[in-house]
């Protein structure tokens, strides 16, 4: 029998995650998730899989399993179920809710199926146990698939090892153990902190090095991290409270993640520990912690905003100290140290990972991904969830320190399909995949050519051209109206530019009686005069108006 | 007496230094530089000051002195002789050399005065020494400048303390040291690394890191580095030579700057080392060094063009070691990480500072900026070229580490100039400055409104409107031509939004007997249509066409 796994997303990239297991008779998918543009992509704020390969399958399609409720595992189920309304999600209730609060926003109310810890969850020819585990949201599983024909995987997409974490799931040794003992056919796992030596450090780790912060600072404390990692904001109120402050939080997502965290049972806080916004400017600086979004820069955020003194609550004191308790994610650099310059000017402090220890990865380090390796024993190993730098790193940690042998190792990336038979990998396919740009703003998806397109406005201007043709005579009737946009056009360049157009087309052959023939000809004289006159290559548009 | 410094760029922000030194009887300008743009603005390459507040002083404005060739020192040069075409340059043999380098390819013949190490030069009421300093290119210089009033400034831009470098000047311990005991008034310090703990190492810390790469490799090694950077090419030069590779530079800034270095002394090559292009494909892989451009990742860079497959001269091939020996400067992380990525899928592997020792900071860390301040003593200090983080970081140092008193640091930023009255700091001021945008392309230097106009019509879209309006009786004669771009109008919805102004302008109040009350209405129910129908704000362009 054939079993296969093809990666639409995830894989030689971070973000976006998206792989379908599948036999002849059945498929499912795991994780349906977007990549956050960069400040490159105008006007663009996701990224998500193209799903044409699904129309394939969609006879054997059966449902979409999510991991956890990170944005890049499950924030693309919207635009799954636009298009495949009837496709079960199936997640454990703390990732249900989450997905299900995004897919409000969508109007769409999926059918859901609710994944239990260590539960059979049979999907056609495939058997799944969801097996929670730590990571940095709660409600973080991995999944154990087993095909009919004893095919076996192990899907480990986020995960860390933690022994002793806080408030969420303990690294399950003994059930990964036993999975690697049973004997285990391949092991998809984790890459994106492969590139770190060592071993991820705990979560203590970091509420150890928090407290560090909260024993020092002598004004208001205002805390930021990513808004889904609950068990950080456990610590956070618990050293709020330990210190005497009391505790605001400011930004949407921060506080509907906090509320489904709460409702969950996942976060305990004592509610005379937070403070009503209107008592916060009665309360002396150290007794303030503010909790806020804007880890990340993000322009809309509240500490971006405050920074910039333009959120109504506060504004920065001298002796504020600003902790940034995550990880830059690469292309957001810019937008963080803005926050902290201004900060610096305002003469407070902020305190990050550079300087202190008060934040730990989600992800396993090359200590761990070799401790997994050893533990699972795996026929083969599947680098998944990085960039080719951390799958080739995960690929070096299997061969070298664990000794796998290099054909047990497959670097694959997205867009193919490793196919297993009978248990041994004997192929791999292309498969169509892509990115899609999502402008939520303007509800449009745009492929690939046509923001290529929005760049090259931006950089090289537009113009437009209204011309007045006779068609039947063949000619102008005048000079064309012309605008540019993007670059500057003097009144005198306008005119120079229209009469150009109208003398070249009374030269030039063509096919002078039809639209189509004035639209070419005038997008190819104004290409020319563009290149020629500013070395540009401007977005054209002609529309060719009748005259009689 | 008063003394006063402004700040035209540099303070607050790294990139586009721009300081003016002056008395009430003269001025000069320390530095030009640029900043190069981000990703984020679309078509824009430099970013530039503002010269408007020299309009003021240039009745005695004297010259402009740079104090090393790093663009961000002197490469604003050729538009500040395209305004003041007189000025003369006061530099040393070499950066002189990459200035007019530069100006050249502007046809811009200078007049050129040479800096000869600690020769009196005299501007008007002062007196200015050069002192050649360590740093990450050759020729580098800090100024010792006395006024008449008996005020004295150490102006250390960019400098490191190395005692021991390997071509370049060794920090000038001594001549600093006497500056010190003769009694400092002011010392302006560079903070670029006073984030760093500790000391910045010296250069033969990175040639030992990357001896260690060389000896491992055993395919092809691309190195590369920031191009002005001689003694880092020495390094490799020399290693090269020692393990047997073949060197091929690839790139035009890398190979001018080697002519350069050459050329002036200060890089030597053995001939017979270096390797012609047609024989590079005859020699096997460990027998090849590449020096090539891309350490920020620049798209047009040949280590990205070779990543890309798109480089005549290389393919990448499996066992090539890529070393990227500089750090990566905030903003270009994520072209960076593309080109390792593209390197890893290749097979091949990337070395970066993060794994080896092989690079070492240009400037001088916490420690460095202490030994400095200790040695010389100021009665006033002001951090220079660094972002508030760093500004505040040097402030900590001076206060906390070496007892410099509150006062005596002055934390300014551009746009601002300190007075000194008879040797103390007495006020601060406003001074005009600003940024701005160059399109070398288009050959446009723009406004930060132009650039927010193109910003916004990458993300929001252009519309242009061609209406044909009677005049006199003050009706439209049909239907608008209307045209987007940057998002998408089906034919259908032009029609309806053709429509839409048509119907409104029939029934709106206004001045219908002039241009400007059509294109000011017509402007008013496009932004309304667009609110509405997509919730954007394109830039719109109305053009009356008059009919009669």
């Amino acid at each position: 029998m054939k079993v296969s796994v093809a990666f639409l997303g995830g894989v030689g990239d971070i973000g976006m995650n998206f792989y379908v297991y599948e036999t002849e008779n059945s498929a499912f998918i795991v994780d349906c998730g977007v990549k956050f543009a960069g400040g490159t992509e105008p006007g663009i704020d996701l990224i998500i899989p193209d799903f044409s390969y699904l129309a394939h399958i969609k006879h054997k399609l059966q449902c979409v399993l999510i991991t956890h409720g990170h944005e890049d595992h499950g924030g693309a189920v919207p635009f799954l179920l636009q298009e495949y309304p009837h496709l079960p999600i199936v997640a454990d209730r703390y990732t249900m809710g989450l997905v299900c609060r995004k897919l409000k926003e969508y109007a769409i109310s999926p059918e859901k199926i609710y994944a239990s810890p260590m539960e059979n969850i049979v999907i056609g020819d495939f058997t799944v146990n969801f097996i929670p585990i730590s990571h940095s949201v709660h409600g973080t599983n991995v999944l154990y698939i087993e095909a009919v024909d004893g095919f076996t995987a192990l899907h480990m997409s986020d995960y860390k090892i933690d022994f002793a974490p806080i408030t969420s799931e303990p690294f399950p040794l003994s059930q990964i153990a036993a999975i690697g003992k049973k004997g285990l056919s391949c092991l998809f796992a984790d890459s994106t902190s492969c590139t770190s030596q060592g071993f991820t450090q705990g979560e203590l780790y970091a509420a150890k090095g928090l407290e560090e912060v909260f024993q020092k600072a002598d004004g208001r404390i205002f805390f930021t991290a990513f808004s889904s990692n609950a068990e950080r904001l456990q610590t956070v109120f618990d050293l709020a409270e330990k210190y005497g402050r009391a505790v605001i939080t400011e930004g949407s997502s921060i506080t509907r993640n906090i509320e489904h965290a709460r409702a969950m049972g996942r976060l305990k806080i004592n509610d005379k520990n937070i403070a009503k916004r209107k008592s916060i400017n009665i309360l002396p600086d150290h007794k303030i912690c503010v909790i806020a979004t804007g880890s990340q820069g993000e322009k809309e955020s509240v500490l971006s905003k405050i920074s910039q003194n333009d959120y109504s609550t506060f504004t920065l004191h001298k002796n504020d100290t600003v902790i940034f308790s995550s990880r830059v994610i690469p292309g957001n650099e810019r937008s963080v140290i803005s926050i902290m310059n201004r900060v610096a000017k305002a003469g407070g402090t902020c305190v990050t990972v550079d300087d202190k220890n008060i934040h730990v990865s989600g992800h396993p380090s090359a200590g761990d991904a070799a401790m997994l390796i050893k533990l699972t024993c795996p026929n083969y190993l599947v680098p998944i969830h990085g960039e080719y730098i951390h799958l080739n790193k995960h690929k070096e940690i299997a061969v070298k320190d664990c000794l796998m042998d290099e054909s047990q190792v497959i670097i694959s990336s997205s867009g193919e399909k490793l196919i297993f038979t009978d248990g041994v990998f004997t192929d791999r396919e292309e498969v169509p995949w892509g990115k899609r740009f999502v402008d939520t703003k303007g509800n449009f998806i745009l492929t690939k050519e046509e923001l290529k397109l929005r760049k090259r406005m931006a950089s090289e201007g537009a113009v437009f051209i209204c011309a007045f043709i006779d068609l039947i005579q063949g000619v102008m009737t005048s000079a064309p109206v012309t605008a540019s946009a993007g670059f500057e056009m003097d009144t005198h360049k306008v005119g120079e530019f229209s009469h150009y157009l109208l003398n070249e087309s009374q030269n030039a052959v063509f096919e002078r009686f039809s639209h189509e023939g004035w639209q070419e000809v005038l997008t190819k004289f104004t290409k020319r005069y563009f290149k020629k006159t500013t070395g540009r290559r401007p977005i054209i548009t002609v529309t060719v108006q009748e005259m009689q």
